[in-house]
């Protein structure tokens, strides 16, 4: 595997074998399956989850890593091309992202959304540059637009507890925020949930729609596993028989980068916060899921959160055993 | 063994059986005993000899770990139960802890005292509460009111340097300095040394004794093990036959918190400084001891910190060993 | 091998076969040499090769590092000697670096100029007195004077690519840079090019000289190895028939620590750029080199830099196999 960017660039049967991968790992560690191997961990933008979790799948894979952020460097990296380089940034991120990757067997970089330019984000138009500066394996640790570690997990605990494919009602519901968010992990997970099978419905309030080319391509992935995907702002038809409630938020994408706007159309939405009424018409054992960090009072309830139904620290668990079976299958011995 | 919090959890001979482990483990590497492991090592407060000492403890049995403070998250963590989270921080510790948890198979936590209720510190009110989020053993890397790495480090120093145990004086004095300090050095400390057989002595100005709590559990500890707890304020009478003079700096309990009033209590209190004539009467080669950081000039002089009877360093590498021992304890191949 | 600290302190023959252990460890790997070996990484300055490169160079030997710098301390470090600590450093050096050191086997000190007085720097006197703190092997990370990783680095890279050693013409020359840089680099590459056996020619503008101890040093290197060093300010002559345009800025000396007048002497000097027409008289594949970071369209031009003659990414990522050599040779099993 030279890359993990995307689950779309994947078969199904890929993705399975990946599954199968990770929980063999969990449950049979192999400490030295990648020993005297090095990741190399590029953050741009911050983490916590990420950040530990490929650290300690390192560790329990016998290789290792090491964590480079901008403010590493002497007074940061510079990113735009051609530029005279007479201002504060002494290094530009064309010789930081190929050092940085010459001394590792794989990379991970992480790089959230500029949010200055909707297409630019929805093509993943910084990360696919960094990553033509790259020559090793590359794992995306979030992009503007991806989240496939975030993935991998999520259907990982999906099949951890059972959670039916193939018949099963995933509901991805947009959630209140103070801060308009990147579309990353709505858009991986829309997608994740449908290439499962699933039958997938986002839920969002009027002005809230994913754009068409995050739709298109989750319904493709629908198309091909027997799943479905639609988008309502009807809560109700929505929630009933929801085997998942799964909690996001995102940026409005009509007036994409400009937050006064954005918050506007925010405003009377705080209601969007998941409580336990949600679940009156779910399934029997419906969960809630979310990819964390998640603002308790305003995303979903405490009584959600630390109730039976939160599945979120099985997911963020299972994003150590997901990235494993990648690194494994990148790094380790050839079968 | 499932946590590390506070050596009045161990009997004395499991504290023996620990220290005859680091010794061990000081002369004869391991470096594969705990391959494929992980520490999660959680900083809410600063360090430098903790965060390097623990990274090197798992290296040298061949683990490895990770380090995960606030300011790594986005906008901090949020620590206060029940509120609606719709200002800076957007992880709350509920979901932080757990998660980091997760991915170790066993996690050091350091919390220094909030220094805001006398009691809820001396209850080590926050540690506790973390505690609670926390499903695999555990390490107090130092909380409001414990230090217990640091106290086995020291337990061993002495051990090492044949300084006696029943028998042996024990001085821990207070020091001046220009902040008011936590109280958990001086309350491991003074208990260490009693568990050990020591005869302590605490030295302090008027204004600075140590709440009951503490010397309670010390004189208990002192009960148990043939030693002796008290308490003045006449350093001649104090010095007087001591083999280990032990400076440490700690806030006057009767205005907790209140930073003027404890300045006030202070103020004159400069000849607090350890020097050489603090050791006419002591025992031969009694020591000077200090878990470090210490400030030069303050608290004790560079004469005696440079000079023979300093074993600050030794006590400081001690950190890793001992710690060593308890990780090989809690995550060791079984005997 | 008890100090990497300088080439200068190796025989030419040392260096060779250093150089033959980098080769044979970036060919085959040895992931067990190190195991349970721990190096300690103390940055007073800024790093991201270096950082990265020791890391990565530590765990592909099997063993493992930790990273120290100044600010994860409370408070900061306090390095003048004989000072009362009643101001807001609470550690002094005197103690952080030996309790650091106790930690590992080895130790790697990055420590640039503090630029105030030449005398001083030229004598690496800072670097000198944390030296005598450690009592366990020791690599310099780049201190006032001297960077023996880079220098070892950049010889490999020549190696590898059968640049003439003796007969090869390596050019050093200033570039352009808003900011007065410190002499290390160019202090190390003249003398390495010189060890070497090359005809070494130091090319700057007037005004830019580099000091009489440093050209000294390196003159001192070629009389042994069958090289040559001269400096001049004449552009053509200097760049007749290179094989290697080595850039690098450094500041004037004549005004040490002077920003101001520095920046004055600077002043006009922007068209010491290195672009395709300085290669016009050079040997055929002449080369570009030049140790990072650096600030495209200042010092070189992106044209020059992202060419085919440019090989900063192979030194740097040669820095990871030439400490690899070395930790080797400190810390590996005796042959």
């Amino acid at each position: 595997m030279k890359e993990f960017n995307d689950l779309a660039s994947f078969k199904p049967e890929q993705i399975v074998e990946l599954l199968r991968l990770a929980k063999q790992l969990e449950e049979s560690p192999e400490p030295r399956a990648l020993e005297g191997k090095v990741l190399a961990l590029l953050f741009l933008s911050p983490s916590l989850r990420t950040l530990a979790s490929f650290q300690a799948a390192m560790t329990r894979l016998g290789g290792g890593s090491f964590v480079i952020s901008p403010n590493m460097s002497i007074h940061g990296l510079e990113t735009r091309p051609g530029i005279v380089m007479d201002g504060v940034a002494a290094e530009h991120i064309r010789e930081a992202v190929p050092v940085i990757a010459s001394y590792g067997d794989a990379i991970g970089i992480r790089a959230f959304a500029e949010r200055r330019n909707l297409e630019d984000d929805l093509d993943d138009k910084e990360y696919m540059a960094l990553r033509e500066l790259c020559d090793i394996p590359l794992i995306n640790m979030e992009s503007a637009i991806n989240h496939p570690c975030q993935s991998l997990a999520d259907w990982k605990t999906m099949d951890d507890l059972e959670i039916p494919a193939n018949g099963g009602k995933f509901v991805l519901t947009w959630a209140f925020h103070p801060r308009a968010l990147p579309l990353a992990v709505p858009a991986a997970t829309v997608h994740m949930a449908a290439m499962r099978g699933m039958d997938v419905t986002v839920l969002r309030p009027d002005g809230f729609e994913l754009p068409d080319s995050i739709m298109h391509k989750a319904r493709k992935a629908a198309a091909a596993s027997g799943g479905s995907v639609e988008e309502t702002s009807d809560r109700a038809s929505a929630l009933n028989g929801a085997h998942v409630v799964y909690a996001k938020s995102w940026s409005a994408t009509r007036h994409y980068g400009d937050r006064p706007a954005d918050e506007d159309l925010r405003r009377g939405l705080e209601n969007w916060c998941v409580d336990e009424s949600w679940f009156d018409t779910g399934a029997d054992d419906c969960r809630f899921m979310h990819c964390l960090p998640v603002r308790r009072g305003v995303v979903v309830t405490d009584r959600v959160l630390d109730g039976p139904r939160s599945i979120v620290i099985q997911e963020a668990r299972n994003r150590m055993y997901a990235q494993m079976a990648v690194l494994h299958k990148m790094l380790g011995p050839t079968p």
